[in-house]
């Protein structure tokens, strides 16, 4: 096996020009899943890639229709009695907006200092495309991997998955597997390759708020009229005390403990606070009050305001009391937090708080479960060596704070070990402007899904 | 005297419909002043206006350039010896957003069921133009008017009349007068035609928190990092108190406490409050405790949010933390409360609850002074017999939620009582969609003002 993986390596290593190329063909689709008017968009990427993985020498590649955006799969089975992985990863991308702060065009990717810049680079377009240079340089150099492959990529990861989890029941014995990849994650550090062992799960709602029926002059309405904006920050205000908790009756009930070991291995991660305020653009931290900036990330959760508007918002002013005002609230879950009943306490408690004077309808976009993986399952621990080989440093183990919808999902239908192995960075800009992916990221992580593949056939 | 009134008011009757008609083109015109792509617009209702004041006999017509939207100025000066009376009004009007509550074309007015309906119409080109016609009626019939009459009338009042104030400043001997009439507001009810003795004064800001220097990943980065729009809505929260109080320091200390006399008075102004209700689109009122709703609303000060926007408010779900999040906010004050201070108090309050995670910027749009008149001066009882004759019923006075920046304006410089004689309605939905103005009003308003030139110049 080592002859096959250092041939794959060398190839590898004299096509990374090539590969760029190639990636930057794909980001140039502007694969944005949210927007009905990319709909056409997601399709072509679905489309590009499933020709590319036809390209490279993958077999049954078929770019499946669901009730909203489809999935590429494609195999390669070559290997009887050698272990089946299932590589999962994402072709659509998140929004652009606010498009005035992005330093070049989004889908006109730019190679600069190292970089590569554009949205999709690093989530997840750069990171499922390393895996496919990966396998494309074992096939076109032996013909064979030393593992049996099977590709499912999705175009709607970064709207919820939300016709995955069908699919993924639907196909089982399709996606059957002795293990799961997924490079869909960034670094802590830039010296700390990371291997997730945690991630948050995720509920996405959209709260609106109504009062007066229409617009009313502020003039002639002010006082006797409830704003209902101001009821709108009255109940957002309330849903965190002073301490940074999250302010829900019942809401912390299932939330598992970190035991100290685990405390003690998640303090040991080289974490750099500093650089962690200087890629947020932060002067300090806020949060929850007695746990740290990593133990909050990725075993605490959270509630975040991610968009808000309500009223008159153009240029000037307006003196009026709006009619309404829309909110869309998400909350990162922790084991064993359940999406579902974390949307009931919300719902409940938000109705229990709003005066009468409004009316408040909360409605669910999204929603994913937490999970978290066995540090020493066999896989993690060939990842763990792959990284080590492909990038020179000791990876660590950590848990994340992201979300990807389907990591419990494939753990329960498939029950097959998910292996979390990013390459992305911390400063990776993902779901902001200037999202980019460090071009020594991206042939790296080609070496190390080809180093992992080797040791998964051994 | 008596005679030239009645013939004008046989003149005004004949010739309704012809006023209607040209009504409807001014309000074609969409002269929104807070759009700067409406400026050539706001420049063509001016035209529009001096070129009518023209065709009406009015002597000395100009459209007065300011460094914003330009003043309509003309008179008429052939009676010396007899008073002279200033009328005000604006010829500029509210944005139409949110467009898709329409339900007609907001520039193309729709005649239905005995009103007009239009932006602008009620707000003021309507009441504008009664005035205009009445002036017109004297002048068509008997060449000459019982008074003399100067017009000014502006286009910015919607934003605040900030070259306005300068103008009158400049031009006091070209304005000088005896008593100044706006008609710029609305009865209470729809048989208590209603004079203004009070009106309330504005201060209009714009407060941006910003939070990290970047949108952020709301996985990655949610938790340790302060979410600005959380940070706006705890501080909005804590600008109110649970009895509807302002809870800004200072705030109230010169507020002029109502005495017995007047809250008596305040009391028998026939008062439908479920028609406020049905008006207001709400099922029940909000407001400051201890007080009537005649009470807020024309003697207490509010604080209401008038937009908000932040972080994704487009389809579906981007999880994000947003990077800022601005908020329009006003404040109506009563006598003796000083706009600049009450926005010195305000920002010092938010400065200093604000979180050290955010930077709060506050930016001041426009403010404008509290006024109070005296009810018994003589041109305020000329206008209520004017009222009287022309609409049947016993007029009320009243104090009035709104704001005309400039009242207190022409009162310190003019040294002249102002009346405030409007012929809008409760439900007229100005600064709203489907703004309208009842034609018995506009033709009553006509009768009203012709009454009220011939009683001054008795």
């Amino acid at each position: 096996m080592d002859e096959m993986t250092d041939r794959a390596l060398e190839f590898a290593r004299e096509r990374q020009r090539q590969a760029l190329g190639e990636l930057i063909q794909w980001l140039e689709i502007p694969s944005i899943s949210a927007q009905p008017s990319h709909v056409s968009d997601v399709r072509h990427a679905a489309e590009w890639l499933a020709a590319h993985m036809r390209g490279i020498g993958l077999a049954n590649v078929t770019v499946r229709p669901t009730a909203g955006h489809p999935i590429v799969y494609g195999d390669w089975l070559g290997a009887p009695g050698k272990p089946t992985l299932l590589i999962y990863g994402h072709y659509d991308v998140q929004p652009i907006d606010p498009m005035n702060l992005w330093s070049s065009d989004p889908f006109e990717p730019l190679e600069r200092a190292g970089n590569l810049y554009g949205r999709g680079a690093a989530d997840d377009k750069g990171q499922v495309f390393a895996n496919l240079k990966a396998v494309e340089a074992y096939l076109k150099t032996c013909g064979a991997l030393p593992v049996n492959v099977k590709f499912i990529v999705e175009g709607e990861e970064e709207v919820g998955s939300v016709h995955l989890t069908s699919f993924v029941e639907a196909n089982a014995p399709l996606l059957a597997a002795d293990a799961v990849l997924v490079s869909d994650s960034a670094w802590l550090t830039l010296d700390a390759p990371t291997l997730i062992y945690g991630l948050r799960g995720l509920v996405y709602l959209e709260m609106e708020v109504i009062g007066p029926s229409q617009d009313l002059h502020s003039g002639s309405f002010g006082g006797p009229v409830q704003n209902p904006i101001q009821a709108l920050c009255d109940i957002v205000a309330h849903l965190k005390d002073d301490q940074g908790r999250i302010n829900i009756p019942g809401f912390y009930n299932k939330v598992q403990p970190l035991d100290d070991e685990e405390r003690r291995e998640l303090g040991r991660i080289p974490f750099d606070a500093a650089l962690f305020c200087k890629d947020a653009g932060i002067t300090t931290t806020a949060g929850e009050a007695g746990y740290s900036i990593i133990e909050q990330l990725g075993a605490r959760p959270t509630l975040d305001i991610n968009g808000i508007v309500g009223g008159y918002t153009g240029p000037g002013a307006k003196t009026v009391i709006p009619s309404r005002v829309t909110a869309k609230i998400s909350m990162r879950l922790v084991p064993d937090q359940d999406p579902d009943e974390i949307a009931d306490l919300f719902i409940a408690e938000v109705q229990r708080v709003a005066p009468p004077t409004v009316q408040v309808n909360v409605r669910r976009l999204h929603a994913a479960a937490p999970a978290i993986m066995n540090r020493q399952a066999p896989p993690l621990r060939a990842a763990a060596r792959a990284l080590q080989l492909a990038f020179g440093h000791e990876p660590v183990f950590a848990r994340d704070g992201g979300s990807i919808p389907i990591m419990s999902h494939f753990q329960r239908c498939l029950n097959a070990p998910a292996v979390l192995m990013g390459y992305g960075l911390p400063d990776d800009n993902i779901h902001a402007p200037n999202e980019k992916f460090a071009l020594a990221q991206f042939f790296g992580g080609i070496r190390a899904c080809i180093y992992f593949l080797g040791a998964l056939g051994e």
